[in-house]
This record gives C-alpha cells, sequence and structure tokens, in this order.
C-alpha cells in the first residue's frame, strides 16, 4: 500500500512515527503543525512540504495521523474538513470518541514509548495498540502497525488511559527522578555517571523480577535512621525532601499491605 | 593475598559481595547472622561456617566486613572484640567514624548497585566507593576492590551519603513506581509486560542524554487536562492520586527553574 498520510503536528512523536512509516513505504504528503519551526524542521526531514495554516491542509490525504498535544486537539480539527476519510490519533488518555464529529472513519494508533527527536529508537519493539469505529478501519490500522513493530494489540480507550497512567509513572516521574538525582549530585559536585549502572539494573532488574520483589532500600526495611537522617540532609530541597517522605511511606505501606 | 574475610550480615548485599570476593581468592573464614536461616544459606553457599552468636565470632580474621542494616549496627559491634583487624562497613549513609570506637583500623567499601539475591550481578561495572582511616587502609581497600572491579573511587562520608540519597531516588523510589504502575495494569488486566520496552528506554535515554532534557509526558507539556483526568481515573487509589499530583508540580516546576 502506498498511501497519503497527513501528519498533524511535528513534535517527538510525529518525527519518529512518520520517519518510520516514510521508510517504510509510505508517503507523507504534508506536515501540519502551529509551530512554523517545528513543521519546517520535520517536513525538510521527510523531504515534503508544510504548513501551519489548517486552511492550507491537503484534503486529497488518505489517512491523517493526529500527533497533537491533547488540549489543542477540538481547536484545530474543527477547523479542518477531514471529508470522512480515514483520521487517527496518537493519544494514550484521548478516548475514541474524541474524533467521532470530524470524520465517520476514526481509530486510535498508540505507540507506548518515549520519544526525544534528538534519540533514535527501534520501533520494532515498541508495543502498538490499536482502536477504530469499525472492523475495516481496525484491519488497516493493525495491517500499518505491523509494517514498524512485532508488538499490536487492540485495546480500548479506557485501558488505553490506565496504560497511560500507568506509563506516567513508570516513565516520566522514573525520569524526574533521574533528573532530582543528578541535581543532589550536582550540588555535591559528583558526576551523574556514577547512578549509570545502577539506573541501568533498577530497569533490567524488572525485566524478570516483579517490581514488588525488587525493592530493596531504606524504606523497604524500614530503617528510620536513614530516613530521617537523609530528610535532614536534604531539607534544603524543600520539595525534594516532602517527595522523599512521602513516597518512603508509600513504599512501606504497599509493602506492609503485602506480608 | 589470601586474606581471611569475616562477614557480618548474610543479606542482598553480603552474599553477591561475598560470593564475588571468594571467586577472586579471597577466603570467606565465617559469616555471622541474625536470622539462621539467612547466616546458614549464605554459608553453604561459600561453603564455609556461620554464627547467630556475636561470641562465637572468630578473632583470626584479617578483614571484618559489616553489611547490617544501619540501624542495628552499634548493637552487633559493640558485642565484639575486633582487636583492631580492619574493620570495614558497606554503607552509604553511616559515616566512617561510626566504626572508629570498635577498632583503630576502619574503611568504607561502598558498592553503588541494587542487589537481590535471586539475580546475579556482573561487579565489573559496580562503581565502588572507597573510605579509611589511613593511606594503608585506604590502598589495602582500593587493592580490593580494583579486584573485583574496574571502577574505584574514594569518597568521603559527607558526599557519599549524598549518593546513597540520590540511589534511592534513581533505585529504590523508581522501582517503586514500577510496582505503582504493575499494580495500576493489574486492575484493568494489563499485563505488565508491555510496559518492558519503555522501562528500558527510559533508562537507555540517560545513558546518553541529561534527565532534565529527556523529560516528556504530561507535566512538562504541562497539559492539564490529562493530568485531571488522570487524577480523577485513580481516585480509587488514594496513596497513587497524592503522588501523582505531587511529583507533576515537582516536574513542572523543575523545568520551569530552567527556561
Amino acid at each position: 500500500m502506498s498511501l497519503n498520510l497527513c501528519f498533524l503536528g511535528a513534535g517527538n512523536l510525529a518525527t519518529h512515527l512518520s520517519k518510520v512509516l516514510q521508510e517504510r513505504g509510505f508517503h507523507i504528503s504534508q506536515v501540519y503543525s502551529r509551530s512554523e519551526k517545528s513543521a519546517k524542521d520535520l517536513a525538510q526531514k521527510l523531504d515534503t512540504s508544510y504548513t501551519t495554516f489548517t486552511n492550507q491542509i491537503n484534503n486529497d490525504a488518505d489517512v491523517y495521523i493526529v500527533a497533537l498535544k491533547d488540549a489543542v486537539f477540538d481547536e484545530v480539527l474543527s477547523q479542518i474538513d477531514f471529508r470522512n476519510k480515514l483520521l487517527v490519533h496518537c493519544s494514550g488518555s484521548m478516548p475514541l470518541s474524541a474524533l467521532t464529529e470530524y470524520s465517520g472513519n476514526i481509530g486510535v494508533f498508540y505507540p507506548l514509548q518515549t520519544f526525544s527527536k534528538s534519540r533514535e529508537v527501534d520501533f520494532k519493539s515498541i508495543p502498538v495498540f490499536i482502536e477504530a469505529n469499525s472492523k475495516n478501519n481496525e484491519d488497516f490500522l493493525v495491517e500499518l502497525a505491523q509494517k514498524i513493530t512485532d508488538s499490536v494489540s487492540i485495546m480500548n480507550s479506557e485501558k488505553r488511559k490506565f496504560l497511560h497512567i500507568s506509563a506516567v509513572f513508570a516513565c516520566n516521574f522514573v525520569n524526574h527522578f533521574y533528573a532530582i538525582a543528578a541535581e543532589l549530585l550536582k550540588s555535591k559536585d559528583i558526576p551523574f555517571d556514577v547512578l549509570k549502572p545502577l539506573i541501568l539494573e533498577t530497569a533490567q532488574k524488572v525485566m524478570e523480577i516483579p517490581p514488588q520483589e525488587a525493592q530493596t532500600g531504606p524504606a523497604v526495611r524500614f530503617d528510620e535512621n536513614i530516613i530521617s537522617d537523609h530528610l535532614n540532609e536534604i531539607s534544603d530541597f524543600k520539595n525534594y525532601a516532602e517527595l522523599y517522605n512521602s513516597i518512603s511511606k508509600s513504599i512501606f505501606e504497599h509493602h506492609q499491605n503485602l506480608k
């Protein structure tokens, strides 16, 4: 299938997804973004055209792929006539029904991964979750996903939202803790590098051991001396001390409940 | 050097450290633990003797390695006559001076890693941080560490404590969030496996990109709709909703400060 795909959005996800779809033989006919820089950068990478005006979005694409921040969905989509073409969003949290008023052919294509423009990713291992408003559209999106990954599942909007929330904990919040660790180390002139083997092993451990069994550290041992000493040490970092305290309590409670 | 090492403690760290030291040619002469099962299990693995009584700890070891929970240090050590032998602890948070009253030759040997008994680790890449009360003892411990790892540094007690706090964020708290994610998924019958590529990539990203630049997700985009929707979805998991809220705020503030 050599189809024309139009990307609405030119952020991290749009950048990676459009690139891999182009590599698999799909034609990216146009990129739209509210940001001229983002639109231009991505269009250049794909050697295609771009626009920052919704009224200049071509109506000859076969599929419109929405990779916008959820908050601007309606503002952007309400300005476009999709002529009943397949309209697909890539959001974990938005339900399929968010697209109902804009086309009769709608779907969701949710790749569960963290994308940064500067970093290459291997799509083959990324799970993609599909939902659509008809068997035809579902089959089409499954086939599309199978061109780029070995892991394709059908999942409804309610479950997908929980999947997204779980990903916020396991990725976004985790990365913030890496950032807090980096900041604490920097305050004592210790390079972040020393933590890298620990960070990798912590992730690799849960590939094999369920995370509740992999838990180590002062909180799960309920080592109150260390906990209060640590809280005292980082009292200048007020936010982080509060997080330290509430997460330690959460770990302790979680493991009390498991006993 | 074929020295006699006595291990005080038979937990996760003692299990892995004694094993690798034995593999490098050191003789583990005895294992002490307050728990008979732990002492016996480890002694069997090492083919050595064990005791659960402090008054049966042999006084012919060359080095005593303390891998006990910090909270019981004094209770255990005060019952033993170390005859001025080298006494070393493996704690991130305890200062070197915690050993002063028990021997005239003291040191710290702190391997920065998360250890679970059921999982093999490759010591070669684990950073070990050394501190001692004399150049001689420091040199000895550096040499000991170099037998098992390529990454040996000298670090004082104050810095080591901050390193430990950072590790609590980057490992223990991170793992707890894997556990929260697993629990949220389980409530919707979604297997934890779907998160594994995301967890690995989140860790691998910060091997190359500083974590503050790697941050993605609703909080750093300040996508309020998603955040309030997520909070509403997990309101039955009261603790987790509170953590979600406070960490999202922390991410937002952290990135406002960077601008």
